[in-house]
């Protein structure tokens, strides 16, 4: 145990518990300690180094906080261990101060604090566990191995890392997507992707046609530009093409920006003949389609729908991509596919933004795409997302109350929950969160109407077992609720139970 | 020599050349080539595949491009060398299709592409010679080593990495940068710093005070916010208390953004007696201060002058640093240091733009930092540092025509210079150009007031023999120029020669 060396220096600036904190954690970060090895119960600690015992507790709880330690009631704490953590305590929350829910686009104080829940369906995400570490270190090694690195830690361009334009430019033209006068932008994500179009196509006050209910981040990215958002329903089968055409012609929208695959919050897919329909009515309406292509890869069992930008007649189409949903979302890489006067307008943008996106990211994630380890990645993702998918539709049967009505897709990472009246998801997260379980409720989704019923189930972070165990407890939580009130009417029965 | 296995399918829908490029790749990064090795000439090639020649010229048209291959006139084309290709080659200009210029906030046709310059002054960079490659190969290792690397590549908070951001706010207290009231943001670099500003702070028509000349980045960020800017010129010793308080009296800006040292274009410094009158005006007049910290640890010489952000009143002072000037410009890691309440609405604007800044670059950059490294490439760009900016000034003093004026800095990576009448640095360019040398005329850096005598002189990329050899050309281009034109006159003389 290595933790005899410490060395601490009480007139240093640096307060105490900070000092040790730091060294403890460099000993964990340099392998002098591993994982399972256990600290020094605080008061032992504290006499040793002759310390407040305060001061050890505060630097446990700073690396416990980042996850570096666990501590077990009565057993002391440890150098934690990855598995155990990934599964207990969703990364992506417990690294987050101030309770930002990051996939979410809001501010959130309750939803997704570390410790509030140990199976969170409150973001829509892949899971940690199943990320292929060993491969992502050999590309990294492999970029850092060559003197490519030098061009990689050196400022780049705007439009994106060269070789990875140029390999996401085939493979969109293999799968006939790029079209000849497409060009390539890459983007922090999706996200910016909607930001830089927003900047660079909308003024105040014009109008936008979304899906409702909508993913929060595209409701925020288009706030930022003070347009005015049309919503248009989104059901099992997606946005009709009636719902959409309907719109085309009444609003004439500036943009109208869908997620045709597999769409977050609900997983609905558009199906292909909806899709020539509706890419017709907005070329006959002169409006910008915008295509967030993000889940379309994540489809784990049915058979594959071509995107909007891949048909007759879509060469005006915007197409946004991402490796953050197939591979790790911690990498910033997504991208825009669209005809080259556009791109070099978001370019000039995207320049006045940040300069360019990460090169470290962009060389690393092409790399492990050219290597064919994300294709393998994709494999084993699209395996273990069946058997979540499975979990998750079958635990919905299984635990919600009868009438619930719940989206059965063919992929991606979310459900969408709607509870029978006079059940409302967001009174009830609070109850849920107290057993343990959290979910993102509809008021988040929402453009202009709100469905109180309904809540997001985001599976994709969590194993079969997490979301079938998450399922129970919150079936457990409704059934309480009814029993609790008034039954619903006769009449409303009826209707919730279709 | 490892061509002879090359598989082409003259059936496939991506194109032969690009097959024979995308396998002689994946060669050279797997290690099969190495560096030094020769490529057959495209004509055996082309033979012994069944291939046109303009095929594999194609091919080996692509590798050059993005430099994994050089070719020799005469002898062939080699697996190419980093040095080699990093002193003649500037990485940043290298990578960039399109003509780009990444780090001047603009879109040139003309400046900074490929080959038309074997010297370039365009580029405010660091040095890729003096990245400590294996330092940095190490720090990844050591992050994707531990458990830490699934939170890492997991989705992470809107605010930054929380290790990395702790980390940072530890340093500034050191240096009594920061106050108790004070938070960070990590944004992608010092642009998106400012751009985020920008969105957070001001709106259409408000009046921003910036310097004369202004770095084009910071120019682009607020013209996107529509806001207009009144500009304070920028002597040897920076902008002058007296301007800047005259200014803040009559403009009563909404924000007012500075550069305090090493300014980019000029490489001036503000000195500590002038910070704190300017400092006091701003609180006068209510003013926003904005003290863009790039530079300032690129100090080779002197003793440092103490930030804004540290001084007593400066409260509300707004300080941006980065990583990318002092370590790897690739690498899109900066920040903002500013009272809680701004830094909680800048989050959420950052959360709309692009949720969060990649993960990876911000763990990485921790580890090279906490682990000492970055320390140890501090001194080492210091030492290297002062002999560059010793060859620029030394160079201007031997080679520019009588009556040149420059500034003479202590640190950073520009000077600025003024040719004598009647000289334009602007028309001059093409001139510099077909001899091999590029720089970047006063017109990119003008605000209100266009000087074009003057140029930026970049000498942080190049060796102090580059630098030299550069500004022996220059010198002749502009003496050629003095000699074919009519002489200034007398009166004109004097003035210039003072």
């Amino acid at each position: 145990m290595s933790l005899a060396e410490i060395q601490l220096d009480a007139q240093a600036a640096l307060p105490l518990y900070r000092q040790l904190y730091r060294q403890i954690r460099e000993r964990i970060l340099r392998g002098g300690l591993s994982a399972g090895d256990r600290l020094p119960a605080t008061r032992d600690l504290a006499q040793q180094l002759e310390l407040n015992r305060a001061t050890v507790s505060s630097a446990y709880a700073l690396l416990e906080e980042e996850g570096l330690i666990r501590g077990h009631v009565g057993r002391g704490s440890f150098v934690a261990d990855p598995i155990d953590r990934h599964s207990a305590n969703p990364p992506g929350t417990s690294a987050v101060s101030g309770g930002f829910v990051p996939q979410t686009g809001f501010v959130s104080q309750n939803a997704g604090s570390p410790g509030s829940a140990e199976i969170s369906f409150a973001t829509s995400r892949p899971r940690s566990g199943l990320f292929p570490l060993d491969q992502f270190r050999l590309s990294c090694e492999e970029v850092l191995a060559t003197e490519i690195a030098h061009t990689v830690l050196q400022l780049g361009s705007p439009l994106g890392y060269a070789p990875l334009r140029q390999y996401l430019l085939e493979d969109a033209e293999e799968h006939q997507i790029g079209r000849a006068n497409d060009d390539i932008l890459i983007t922090n994500g999706c996200q910016q992707a909607m930001d830089l179009l927003a900047r660079a196509v909308l003024a105040p006050e014009d109008t936008v046609l979304v899906e409702e209910p909508i993913y929060p981040g595209l409701k925020s990215a288009l706030a930022q530009a003070q347009v005015r958002l049309v919503s248009v329903p989104v059901g099992e089968q997606g946005v009709t093409a009636e719902d959409f055409s309907r719109l085309m012609e009444s609003e004439r929208p500036r943009m109208a920006v869908l997620t045709p695959s597999f769409q977050n919050p609900t997983g609905a897919t558009i199906p292909l003949d909806a899709r020539r329909a509706m890419l017709e009515a907005a070329a006959r309406a002169g409006v910008l389609l915008v295509e967030n292509d993000l889940y379309s890869a994540l489809r784990y069992r049915g058979d594959a729908v071509p995107a909007f930008k891949s048909l007759r007649g879509a060469d005006d189409v915007v197409l946004l991509g991402s490796f953050s949903k197939v591979a790790f979302p911690g990498l910033r890489v997504g991208w825009v596919i669209a005809p080259r006067p556009l791109i070099r307008r978001l370019a000039e943008i995207k320049q006045a933004t940040d300069l360019h996106t990460d090169q470290l990211s962009q060389a690393v994630l092409l790399r492990f795409a050219e290597s064919g380890r994300l294709a393998a990645h994709l494999r084993s993702v699209r395996k273990a997302g069946l058997a979540q998918l499975e979990a998750a539709i079958d635990g919905c049967s299984r635990f919600l109350p009868a009438g619930s009505r719940f989206t059965k897709p063919d992929g991606g990472l979310n459900l969408w929950v709607r509870l029978p009246a006079p059940l409302d998801a967001g009174a009830l997260l609070a109850a849920a969160q107290s057993r343990g379980v959290n979910y993102l409720p509809a008021r988040y989704f929402a453009v202009n109407r709100l469905d109180e019923s309904a809540f997001r189930l985001s599976f994709g972070g969590l194993t079969p077992l997490e979301i079938e165990r998450g399922l129970q407890l919150l079936g457990e939580v409704f059934e309480e609720e009814l029993a609790r009130g008034a039954r619903p009417g006769a009449a409303e029965m009826e209707t919730a139970m279709v």
